[in-house]
């Protein structure tokens, strides 16, 4: 069983929002082993859409359809659809009773129309009803296909995958069986970390395959196996991950699949370590990077953003003279930074970043992309002086990365240290 | 001219990568008027990436191929693309010293065959030389069309597109004339919206499109018109934009196509008035979403994330009487953290959030969802509470959303309430 997704909506072709629908139901179709043919992203416009079904249908037999349901004057899907499966549209009265209510609950009286078609689905079509918005979603079974159409907007589209969705496809995968292990490293390079396991990857047999998937600064590597005896598959891809874990030692955080932020809440939760950040260049990302996890609170006490030289002195006690001598952008900043924030918020470990994230603000000795980061620990204070390259969001993400590695590191080390 | 972009890569099949660079590569092909007619994702092996190009064919003159060109093994894109264009690989040796040098630079010795093979072009192709990274881009002209095949890095990609392929559309475009004009709204929903301005849209002729774009919040109006006479269709595109900002009046932010983040840079800095944040439930996310901005240390100060109490009254000076008495989830408590925060950081605004992100943390009395926030200006503050839904993230950002939207608000009536 092979699945494709379309997203429908002049607004992802013309860039004005990123398509995250589609990765988030990849993730979650492989969990029954699905495996994704292609995304395709195409205009609400009539020979787009049935275009696009034809060519998904060639190879396909999963077909899920993201959008085009909203109630404005610029959606035709529904109405091509109906076309398309030879059908017609009903107002379906559960759920226009729904939509009703939802627009009286919101403090709304005389509902439009243009609402009321919300409640048009596809006749022959099975309803996926919509407890979280006004869309409903619509599966219709055809020539041994199973074609979802699903509102846009994240929250709905999550709610009727996890809820409509997934509970029918889980009745009919059955045969082929997919297995993936998870490497997470860090501090090694992609074409480095090739080299050292290139011996490994050669003795791998073709039922199993090896992706690297860089992310600024870190390497996720992935084996994916797939056969038809699961626990021979399962057995073998545990045996290569082994033996690459091995192989890269230090720079593997973890083996399952969680990003990093999810593996540093969990460990420092573990062993009751608290943390706090004090970011300049940063702004705040990688304290929003960890509170974006569940369960932060547990470990994370709060982050002093130090944008102007006036709050890293007066709120994080930096010594006037340090910023004088050395200037914001410096090691004696940021660990003045650091230690100052482990201070003042009471914590075990504290993160600091300072430098010129760019286009502006580079002078003849700090160039745009260089970056000082600091990490207090628990008995020592490291610091580290990156120089990134010329785009100011990729040297906020990279800053946010290099410190939250450097604190695993110091964190790793320092455990390590107490257990000796 | 037409152009589609192609995604080549099983870490977006897989969902572990969201595509971010088809979006970014839309917006740049928009300044040059050539719309977007379909976005793919394709893993990278041969039938797929033969079956896309032939697919894109038959509907673009402009194809923009990303990714399958790292150095490790799972690419076969050079491979297959050498192939479909009846060529070979031949190593460029001006890109292989580039490599090289970038490999020496970097610190290390013996580049490995794997980092030559960077250096592996299409013979007959246009090399599209790459001076911030190490793999090479390719321009091929064939049957009136343009490939143009670049890395899938995003600083690589965004590099080439700018330096390399954008340079030469320019010189090809003609013809057709696209003019946007762009209307920013906040606080109306998208149907609400749509009926308000029912009329106005009724009346565009056919060459002018309006499409709705929601994100949480913000409804961003845009209408599109294409045709020959250039002076016509810019006059009568801003003429519907003038009706329709008159019928919105207090909802509409902005009429360039701006983010909300870049405008509240903006119109702050033009006032000289300073801001700064004091984040419980949003974790630093309205910090990092100002201070992606370039320009913002002109008038963002700093944040306090203060997400354990104790940072609520230690660093905000939150009284902990209130926070005993009404809970960190209450007006009381984000009033007297906007106005600590305003205070602490010596600002002329602040925001500040607390709420219930989820997916735990709920109460008897407080949902998952309900976030307050308060907004403290020059002469008063403002408190909200809001019920959001189920989704962290989500929540997160409506929440920040929300306090950017107040921020706003109270800005624009304080600053006619003193040229009053």
């Amino acid at each position: 069983m092979q699945a494709e997704i379309i997203t429908i909506g002049d607004e992802i072709l013309n860039g004005q929002i990123v398509d995250t629908n589609s990765a988030w139901i990849a993730q979650r179709l492989a969990t029954l082993s699905i495996p994704i043919v292609q995304i395709s992203s195409i205009a609400d416009r009539k020979p787009a859409i049935v275009g696009a079904l034809k060519d998904a249908e060639g190879r396909a037999d999963v077909i899920i359809v993201t959008g085009g349901l909203g109630p404005t004057k610029d959606d035709v899907t529904k109405t091509t659809i109906a076309e398309y499966f030879q059908t017609h549209l009903i107002r379906d009265p559960q759920v226009l009773s729904h939509v009703q209510h939802l627009f009286e609950r919101s403090g709304h009286k005389d509902m439009p129309e243009i609402n009321k078609q919300q409640a048009d689905v596809l006749a022959g079509a099975e309803v996926l009803f919509n407890d979280v918005g006004t869309a409903p979603g619509m599966a219709i079974k055809k020539d041994g296909r199973y074609y979802a159409f699903l509102p846009g907007v994240p929250f709905e589209m999550k709610f009727l995958i996890e809820n409509r969705v997934l509970p029918f496809l889980t009745t009919t995968t059955q045969g082929i069986f997919i297995h993936n292990e998870h490497i997470l490293t860090i501090g090694i390079g992609e074409s480095h970390l090739a080299r050292r396991i290139a011996d490994i990857e050669e003795e791998m047999p073709d039922y199993i395959k090896l992706a690297y998937l860089p992310k600024l600064g870190l390497v996720r590597l992935r084996l994916t196996a797939k056969g038809i005896d699961k626990h021979s598959i399962i057995n073998e891809t545990q045996q290569f991950a082994k033996r690459i874990i091995e192989r890269l030692e230090d720079h593997v955080v973890v083996t399952e699949d969680l990003s990093f932020e999810e593996v540093i809440v969990r460990e420092f939760t573990r062993e009751s370590r608290k943390v706090a950040t004090a970011e300049s260049c940063t702004g705040g990302q990688i304290a929003a990077s960890l509170t974006a996890v569940a369960g932060a609170s547990r470990m994370f006490e709060g982050a002093i953003v130090a944008y102007a030289n006036k709050v890293k002195t007066d709120v994080l006690g930096v010594d006037a003279v340090i910023l004088e001598d050395y200037g914001a952008v410096s090691e004696a900043t940021v660990k003045a930074m650091a230690e100052g924030a482990k201070r003042r918020l009471n914590t075990d470990y504290a993160i600091a970043t300072s430098g010129i994230a760019g286009p502006t603000g580079a002078t003849e000795t700090k160039p745009v992309g260089m970056v000082c980061v600091a990490v207090a620990g628990l008995r020592e204070t490291k610091v580290n002086t990156f120089y990134f390259k010329n785009d100011r969001a990729i040297n906020i993400e990279r800053a946010s990365v290099a410190g939250l590695t450097m604190l695993w590191n110091l964190f790793v080390k320092e455990k390590s240290d107490i257990l000796k």
